[in-house]
């Protein structure tokens, strides 16, 4: 079956949009999805930024927000702007979400990480968030907290994040079937059709 | 009737193939357009840049070439790569095609100029590439480039790049819409709702 990775980052804008409607626009299209949570800011301290270059760049980050804004109508998606503050430091909810992938609630989780953060201005790095979401999921919270701190765990969203390097990930969300990468939530349609056709 | 501003450099390489279907999009969407060339490069200065950002962050290069090739193989667009350079100097083609929009042929020479740069692998600074399209177009050479150099003309890019500037804009291809501002390639088709919404 044809498969595609979503790579996204917690504290990425366009990831939420990308994240709201990856699992039914793959099931349309016949695709098998995995969820890889990984982490930007590693990433972007190599190409010398210590801030999101929304904020580094001041023109491209107020048409960031307008242009998300539009998508959201768009997609009929809630956003509350602006949000609890940007970029948010999302490594506890993807340390989370990598943890729940084997027990089949990482998916869920993260859209409810997203919305918290986009649509409802939350912080996302405060436990009683996170644990409020996982209520709400009916998944253990001290047990999934427990899991997410494991030096196991801990690793391997280290090796994750690796592996989206490797790949010639730079930004997110990034899509990839086999070799082939996908960079932007606009790309998602493409990656898609990529990957029914590969 | 609606209207969209198109916002190019010839040395983007995703104005390419905006610039090469805008005119037929624009007329099946029912939507006036107006070529507006400009130069990036002062932006850029501004952003601390003294190259093009694929040229300083290799990772989004990388993609940013790979990423081209599916779209152009995608609008059946030929793509001769290594360019001759990269990226190019666009200043005499901006010159020329503002100096041209009187008279009618910016749009057809806008797209030979691409089409040298990124199909033919020419060099798009040198005044016998330019002199050649101009006279394939029919267009006095010799006289365009008078046109094209006056400091009436001269003085008018300039302006139109600080216009865009005031606009928000950052990069290219970018399309506007009344004040609305709609960037990359990716936004043709949402920039075109836009103004037939509008």
């Amino acid at each position: 079956m044809a498969a595609i990775d979503f790579w996204y980052e917690f504290a990425s804008t366009y990831s939420y949009p990308a994240a709201m409607r990856i699992e039914r626009r793959a099931r349309e299209a016949g695709v098998a999805l995995r969820w890889r949570p990984f982490l930007l800011g590693p990433i972007f301290q190599t190409l010398g930024w210590n801030d999101s270059p929304f904020n580094i760049y001041a023109a491209k980050g107020r048409y960031m927000w307008r242009d998300l804004a539009r998508i959201c109508a768009n997609e009929g998606l809630p956003l509350s702007l602006p949000p609890q503050s940007f970029p948010q430091n999302g490594l506890k909810a993807a340390r989370l979400a990598l943890a729940g992938e084997a027990e089949g609630w990482a998916p869920a989780f993260t859209c409810a990480v997203f919305a918290a953060n986009y649509a409802e201005a939350k912080d996302i790095a405060d436990d009683a968030t996170l644990r409020s979401i996982l209520d709400g999921l009916g998944v253990d919270a001290d047990a999934a907290t427990t899991a997410a701190n494991t030096p196991a765990n801990k690793a391997a969203l280290k090796a994750q994040t690796e592996e989206a390097v490797t790949r010639g990930i730079f930004g997110a969300p990034s899509f990839t079937v086999g070799d082939e990468l996908f960079w932007g939530n606009d790309r998602l349609d493409a990656a898609l059709a990529w990957a029914k056709s590969a």
